[in-house]
Order: structure tokens, then C-alpha cells, then sequence
């Protein structure tokens, strides 16, 4: 499944996430520019909007965004919500009914902060149309940011939600209010140098360094890589530097991947983390690793011709590029 | 602290670790080669002997080696082991005399296989001198592997332990009998597709995929790291290539990595994963990323003079290097 | 806090909870017969209803039902939900405005099952009025039974949720469906002889018995006692008689129960299980025990006179009852 | 399996314990009176002791106690220690070779404190002789205790151990170090009111009380139980009565329970607590209480004539005693 999480150090936010499947799905890096036309299913076309760049997949003649990050540093990404997504099946009137596989690209083509995303949410209507006979609705929640903050976006059997989201972790179901609840679980648990709490009065010897995160949980469930991710992320120590910040990221992002045989699906797949993608949420730069290629790949979005009207499409590679030192 | 592993993927084999520290120890990748005069303590000096690859501190005259693989894949790495470490203050007459800082260079220098290593261990009386006034003896153990297997070398209180390791891992303290049991506490976990165990004839609905490995510690502590490796190696896919054997071998280092500012040690400095480097035990490829640079570097050592008689240093690079597509 | 089961074994269902509190509140073992008038805030009067047993407040002129079980094995227990709770602070015309406390000699005044409860609810608005000036209204929620099954009542910022229970346990906050998808985070555990799973080509060798339940939660916090009684009480096997029921259920209830100690209230005082109470939904025998008297009390409600008009009460008992051998 | 504790509250002591299994061994309270003439296998006949009280199987002409205490308020219990209890096969000259069934009443009939029976311990070479044909030699651990601590003592393949038990508890396997040690992983918790540690700088909500113990292991296993009854004892608060001392001692053994259904044996049937037994260590009073019989069971041992010869025996009663309130 998935995790996404804001990132903030200092005056460097980024936003990204794992996608964690048992396939490729044959996604790319996709700029979508300022010129190419956006269309809706029930509103109408949008000719000129802010440039988005995430992975898409683009196959289809639409960019089909993952997640995305647009010129003013508002992002949002789609994530697994099976079981618990719901839309809603009735167009609305007086509503803007936005499509799930909409919903990414209407929020960034517009929305110039968090406040914006939370206006334009309040007057849509999620519904439930498929993308095409083939590429059907699914389930998804989103988290959407900019670089003070996120929110999480749920559409469930009881209406659109929209939650706060301090933490600034998304991963998959249950619903956010359980996720934060289950969080509180692990309030003991410290990044500190731990003590003696469990009997004070007795001497009992600490073993290793570290304890004072014995209890987190470390399985590959949502629920688990929820609580690592808010651990990792929230404790998190790093120089105030994009450099510091952008590595910071992925080491947090590692810290729940999917490791390749660990998790095996219904399917009789192992679902692995097909890629970890995030922005600068001021420069736009865009950064990525697949589950066979670490290195960090990277585009400077704002150097690209924005104003065009074609997507522009990278693959995102799959070879393990080695720094053979000589 | 720190972690090991003996991945094996069919018929490729990666010996290799993360060490964690709360600051930088100056370490280089170093190879010595088989001309190196390599010099001991209590026994004669070694004018030649098998060439070895590892992570060295090199400043001090002599290869201080955190772990090494020699040309016949025969691996050994040296991993903290506070409170629990114990060396011999005595010389044993009879014995072999080795200090802790040389059992690795004395080991892969002669060994050509496991057996090799066995042998050796039972006349080695493992002595407590420090390097030096400044570098003094800490407490530390072992794991030694060839491509079949691995073993954990303890010298504890109660003497030398040599343990046949058929988990393949190694973390920090307790002893590794004591980690072994534990890992027991986690038999009920699995990478497969979980069924509902806990009431069968309840309905319990799964939120999430990977809910075999809810349950799985996700803490920076040894006993923690030890089993979230032993689950995740031991459970590990991948295609037997060796690239994808040495991909997958980072990204099982990843799952125990310790992130900055999730671990504040004693000191007031935080514990983080310094370099993660592995070996292709066939090859005697050596590869390694550092914490701020995750790209994979790497060095052909068999494509080295390995017949001079000084150490070949190779600094391990901290600057994140990405790969910038246009 | 609290926590509250139906356990069914064969033809035999018994219904009760823990009370777990940092004080005494001096309730009473207390039958409400036939012909004593039930008073509502808002409804008319009740001269003749179904006879009552249950644990209850009785200085205040009306017995304030912590549970009860009435003549027909309807059964129905509140338990502290604080945070969550939040009752109307409106009444309803063309609803059965209904105060918290008065939602238990309500239902089992009048339902004969589960069915009946599940309807009334229908009709009710639970109203927000303080007991009196010293007897504020608290947030509360209700497991409500039959010998069939169970629901669960709850009154949040949303409105009035029922929820089916097939688990047949309440604890505390979160909501219901929260404790229920948390129950699936222990899905591996097993109450049968385990089978080591983690990683199943290696040697995993077990030492000791239980270890099933190996990572079942034993906190004293509500989600950790819910999936405790949960596992306990659903895996249970006793002898079909009363007697082991009965012994089973108390069993089941000491997985949960609050140590003296153990669990530090922010107001200074430690939380213990007050008392232990449970009703065999056939007979409405009512059995309980204290914290400082283990023997199980009982009486024989139908022998007493269920037809007066006045409250019989029954002090609890606060002295350990031993039984001295000689 | 098994939990034993030394329960020290103000002035007084209470040692007693669990005895779990899937069935019923037919043990009785049984006093061993001072003339009764103790046989030993490799040491002679003991005429005149101290009076011992406890559980034991007096079946076979021989008390075979499962645990006692003597009329010094010396205590010592066994408790099953499979995989790791291993006898010496031996006898050793010089030494006073005892065996593993006769090790209590060995220790109870001369020790008048833990100092004694650490010097007894010094001198004895544990062998291991089978009481008979039927009744063999089973791997066993010893937890020996006077009113101001306790030790451990276990024979393994590597001799005899002593080991300090500043917890005060005792399990099964694996070796007391092993459960030391993991009690360490639990150092997080408290028994405070606990606060927010994870993020501290974020508002993590509490749902429940009790949350200082999340985490605990709820376990059947007995390194669960080790932990679990090391946290409630050790964080116990009680009125420094008798009564309130005796009450404690069985609330906090009843956190350890084995709940019938729970925890399936390899031969089909299910672990359950056959009994708790605990004495005062001041008084002798012995006090139990049965799967089937929660009351608690007693007799004033010193009231009886220690001065006989022959063994006092009790059964332990398994009819629920209830008190009908009329």
C-alpha cells in the first residue's frame, strides 16, 4: 500500500511518498504544464492552470496523478483506501462533482495554499465515475499540503471528511481518526535517552542503545507504518539545509518500505515500494528512487518550459545506477 | 549500534552491515593487500597473506577494520557488545593471542572457508590490550560467514562462545542465545497472506495488507533490529541476479537504519546509520552508502594490485550525488 | 475504566463487568421489583415494568444503574467514554427523550430481547441532563444483550450509533468500530498450539508453552483490555454446566481486572476493578465479587419478591471471606 | 506452566505461585511435620527438621512438593524448565548430591534464611536420579526466598547457576539472565500517569487510563508472564495490612492466569492454573484457591502439631464455594 508524509525542517518542506505495490504500473515522472488542457468528466475544460509535477501514469491520454506538487507548493497525494472509500454514486447540484482521479489535478491547478484546498473541498462532491471500462474507480483518501501544513481528505459511507492532520503521516485504512488514536498506543515511547520507568526502584539494565523506541511497531500494515512514519518523521534531526533535508526525506521514507518477499498479497505477488517520489515544496524540484535504482534521480521542474501545452514525461528507470569508484 | 547480515539469494551471496554510531569515525574503504606485512600483538608478524576489502580506520598505521572479506568469501565483522564483552586480561600459553582489533585481519588473513574460521577459534584466547593509549579495547563480537554460513564469535564473562547462526544476522547485546529465544516471541508473524487466527469463527475484518508482519518491533534497539532483519532476509525474494541480490540487500540494511534524531544517545548525539557496506562474497566487489549519500558505491577490488604491500584507501564520500535528468 | 462481556458457553450466557475506579462509589447489590415507580425526566412515569438486578447508586432516590439485567435476560452495562461521548443538548419532539441515566431502567423495563432494545433506540434521543447539581451527567456507552448477542450504544458529536458486537466485549473510547478494527492488529496470535511461521525453513525452537498469544496486549489502558477479553473470552472452552460458566466468566474477567498500583489516575489515586458482577441471563442470579473479597456472592433474585414497590438493596462487601481449613 | 512471586509488602511477606497445567496432578496441602523422617537418595536420613507446608503430591510415599515454605519463612518453589534444565547425570564426591525432587524439602528442613540456603546451594551437586519408573526426572528451575529477597537457581548444561532476583518473580523458560534481560525491553512503561513522549511538541490525545501501561505483554507465554507480573508487583500499592497484603498477592497472580480455552497443548488438551498457593512468611498461614473455587482456601499451620510424624494432608477442593446472600 502506501505512506506519505510532509516533511518540514526548518525552512525546507518536502512532500512525497512510497507507493507500495505487487506490480509496476508503469508510472513516470509527468509535468503537466500551464497550457495543457485539463478536462473534467461533469466541469468544464480548464485551458490555463498552475504546472503539476508528480507520477502519472499517462497512457491514457490524461495524466492519472499518484500525487503532485504544483508552482505554489501545494501538494496532495492519493493513497489505498479499500474498504472505507466510499463515493458518492448521485451527481450533486450546486456542487462541483469531481471524480477521484480528478480530484489531484483540480486541487493543484487552482489552489495556491492549504486554505485554498479547504474551500474548494467544502463545495465538492466526490462521485464515483470510473476513469474507463478498464481503469475503474478505486477506493483512495488523500493527504493535500503546503508548507505550514496537511489535511486529509476521506470520502466514506458517512460523507467527504476532512481532518486536520498534524502528524503530517498518511498511510492507508483505517480512517485518520483511528490512525491518530492508535498513535497515542505509543505514547510512552521516546527518541530521548530512555529511563528506568517500568520499576524505578529496581536496577534494570539497559542492554542497547535505542530503547527508548523498543515498542515501536515495525510490521508493513498501515496501522504500523503510520505510527513508524510519525515516529521518524516528527523526531526527526537534520541540518537546516536542502541537501540535509532532501536525504532526511528518503532515510525517513525507508524507514517504512516494503521489502521485497515480507508481504505477500492474496494475489500470490509481494508487494514491494515501486518508487519514493517528493518535492521541494518551494523550488518544485522533484526527486525519486524506484525499488532497484537508490540513487536519487531528480528534475529541476521550474528550468522545464512550463508554459507548453504537452506533458512532459521522464521514465523513471529501473537500473541500478553504481558509483563505480576507481 | 550496529547490524549484520549474510544475505543469500540462490547462488550469489552478500556479506555486510550497517554501522551505527552517533558520530563520524574517519573510516575509508580500505583493501590490504596481500603484501601488506600485517603485524600482531603476541604472535609474528604476517609478510604475506590473503588480500582483504573492508571498512578500516587507516590513521593509526594499521587496518583497523570494522568488518572485511577476503578473497576466498570468507567475511567477518566486528559489532559492539557493551556490558557483555568481556576479553581475557590473561596470556594463555598454547593459545593463539589475538586482540580484539586484529581478530578480523588474523582471521581473514589464513581462513579460506567457515571451517577454516572454526579451527582458528578454538585456539584463540582473545586478549583485552588496547590499540593504543588513545584507541582503547571496547567490547565487541563477531560474525564470520563464508558463502554457506555464518557464526557469532562471543567472548563473554564466561569465556569464548563460537554459535552456529543459521538466522544469518547479528545486531548488539544481549549474548546471541538470548537473541534467538527472542526471536521466538515472533513465530506467529508471517510474510505470507495472514489468515484470521485470533477468533476463527469471528468475522475480523483486515484493514490493510501486510497485516502478517503486524506485530513485527520496529524499535532502534538491538533486540528489535535483530528480528525485523532476521524477518525481513529471511524471508526475502528476489531475482537470483546479483543485481537484484544487491539491491536487495541494501534495502534489507534500510529496514534497521537508524534515523537522525530518533536515537539520542547519552552523549546528547544522536545515533546514525554511518555507512551501510556490503561485500559480494564470490566477487570480492566491495559496495557501500553512507548516510547522506545513498547511491551505491562501489569497488572492483580483484581489479586492484592486490600483490603491492601498502593499504589501497578510498575515501567513502558524504556528498548526496544525484542523478540530475534533463 | 471498565470493561464488559456477554460470554455464551453452550445453553448458559452470563452478562457483567468490572467496575474499575480510583474510589469507592458505594453502590449497592440492588433489585428494582415490579411495582416500584420509574421516574424519567422527560416521559411519563413507569408504575409496573419488568424487575431489575444490577449494581446501582441507591442514596439518591432512584437507583442509578451502573448495569442490570431484567426478568427477561435483557442485559445492559455502561461504561466510561469520555472524549467520545456527547448526548443531545435538545430534546426532540416526536423522540423518546431519554437521559443517560436513565437509559438502563429504560430498555430493561420494557424489552424482552435484543430486538426490542434495537427498536426503542430507534425512537431515542439521548438527553444531556445532569442527574442533579452534584450528580453531573458523564459521557457513557452501553453494551445492551440478550442471550444472542450484543450491540453497542454510542452517543457522539455524530449522533446515536448502534453497533452490532459480534465480540460481545465493551471496554472504553475510542468508538466501537476503532476497538474493533484494532482487534485485527492480533489476528496472527492463536489461542491453539503454534506453528512457527516467521520463517518457516529455519529452526525456530520454541520455549515455552502459550506462546500463541505471544504479542497479545496486557496494558490496563481500554483498547489493551478490549482485545484481552476478547481473545480470552471468544477462545474460552469450560464444561457445559452453570457452575464452570460461571467460574469461566469470573475467570475471563480477571484477564482485565486493575491491580492496586498499576494504573496511577492523574488525580493522585490508583484505579483498581472495584467490583466484578455478572447476571446468568436465565436464572437474573446475580453474582459478584469486590476487589478486597474474592469469593463470589450471589443471590437468587427470582425468590425475592419481585412484585413490592420498594428498592431491595444489598450491601456489596468489603471483607475477604476465607475459608479456614481445619 | 508457571509463575512464582515473593510478594513484599511493609512488613509483610507473602511467597506463593501458579501451577499451570492441562491437567490435574492430584496435589494436596500438605504439611511435612518436624519428626516426619525425610529419606534422601544419596544423603542420610533426616530425622528431625523444620516444618515444611505446601503443595505436594503425597501419593507416592514421599512428599513430593511442588513448592513450600518452612517455619523460618523460608521459601522455594519449582517450576518447569524445559530445553534448558539439564542435572548432572553424576554424582560427585565431596559434594552433597541431591536430586532435583528432593531439593526442597532438602533446602526447608535446615535453612532459617537465604544466606543458608545459598550456602547449602554452594555445596550441592544437583543429579538426576527419576523418583521412580512412572514418576521421572523433569527439568526444573527453583525460585528460594526468605522475607527480604529471593534467588534463582538453575542447573544447566553449564553447571549450577545462583542468581540474585531483585524482581522477585519467576517464570519458565528461557534462563532467568534471558527474562532479566527482556524485562529491560518494557522499560518505557509506567504505572504513572503517563504523559506524551513520542512527539512531545504535538498533541497526541489519551484516550483511556491506564495508557502508562501500553505495551505490556498480555501473553500466556512465560516471558510475557515474567514481565507482566514483574510490572504489577513491583508497582503494586496496598494497605500495609495482613488482609490487604494477602488480597494483593492473589489480584497480582491472577494477572498471570491460564484462562481455560486460551492456550492449546501439543497433546490436545488446555493449560489452565490448577491452583494458587501462597503463604505468609511470617506466620506459616497457607492459604489457595482452585480453577473451580475462587475462594480463598486457608489453614494456620502453626495451630497444628508440628511435632508428629506422620504428613498432615488437606485436598484442595474444586466446588465453587458461593456465598448466597439471603
Amino acid at each position: 500500500m502506501c505512506t506519505s508524509v510532509l516533511y518540514k525542517n526548518g525552512k525546507y518542506s518536502y512532500f512525497g511518498r512510497n507507493l507500495d505495490l505487487q506490480y509496476k504500473l508503469g508510472n513516470d515522472v509527468t509535468v503537466c504544464p500551464r497550457n495543457y488542457v485539463l478536462k473534467f468528466r461533469h466541469l468544464e475544460d480548464m485551458p490555463v492552470h498552475s504546472a503539476i509535477v508528480g507520477m502519472a501514469l499517462t497512457g491514457y491520454g490524461y495524466p492519472l496523478f499518484f500525487e503532485g506538487v504544483n508552482e505554489y507548493g501545494v501538494g496532495a497525494a492519493s493513497l489505498n483506501f479499500p474498504n472505507y472509500g466510499q463515493y458518492n454514486t448521485e451527481l450533486e447540484e450546486g456542487k462541483k462533482n469531481v471524480t477521484s482521479f480528478e480530484l489531484i489535478p483540480y486541487l493543484l491547478s487552482s489552489c495556491r495554499n492549504l486554505d485554498d484546498v479547504r474551500k474548494e473541498l467544502a463545495e465538492i462532491n466526490l462521485v464515483a465515475d470510473d476513469f474507463n471500462e478498464k481503469v475503474k474507480s478505486v477506493p483512495l483518501h488523500w493527504i493535500c499540503c503546503d508548507k505550514k501544513g496537511s489535511i486529509v481528505v476521506e470520502r466514506t459511507a458517512t460523507g467527504l471528511h476532512v481532518y486536520e492532520n498534524d502528524v503530517n503521516v498518511l498511510a492507508n485504512a483505517p480512517e485518520y481518526p483511528a490512525q491518530a488514536v492508535n498513535f497515542a498506543n505509543y505514547l510512552n515511547l521516546t527518541a530521548e535517552y530512555p529511563e528506568n520507568r517500568i520499576v524505578p526502584h529496581l536496577d534494570v539494565p539497559f542492554y542497547s542503545s535505542g530503547m527508548g523506541s523498543d515498542g515501536l511497531p515495525g510490521g508493513l500494515d498501515s496501522m504500523s507504518r503510520f505510527v513508524r512514519a510519525a515516529f521518524m518523521m516528527n523526531n526527526s534531526k537534520a541540518k537546516e539545509t536542502d541537501a540535509a533535508t532532501l536525504n532526511q526525506f528518503f532515510r525517513i521514507m525507508q524507514t517504512v518500505e516494503q521489502i521485497d518477499g515480507a508481504n505477500h498479497e492474496k494475489d500470490g505477488f509481494y508487494e514491494i515500494t515501486n518508487y519514493t517520489a517528493g518535492a521541494n515544496l518551494d523550488t518544485m524540484d522533484f526527486y525519486w528512487t524506484t525499488y532497484d535504482n537508490q540513487q536519487i534521480n531528480a528534475i529541476h521542474t521550474k528550468d522545464l518550459d512550463l508554459d507548453q501545452s504537452e506533458l512532459i514525461i521522464y521514465p523513471v528507470g529501473h537500473e541500478q545506477n553504481i558509483n563505480w569508484v576507481r
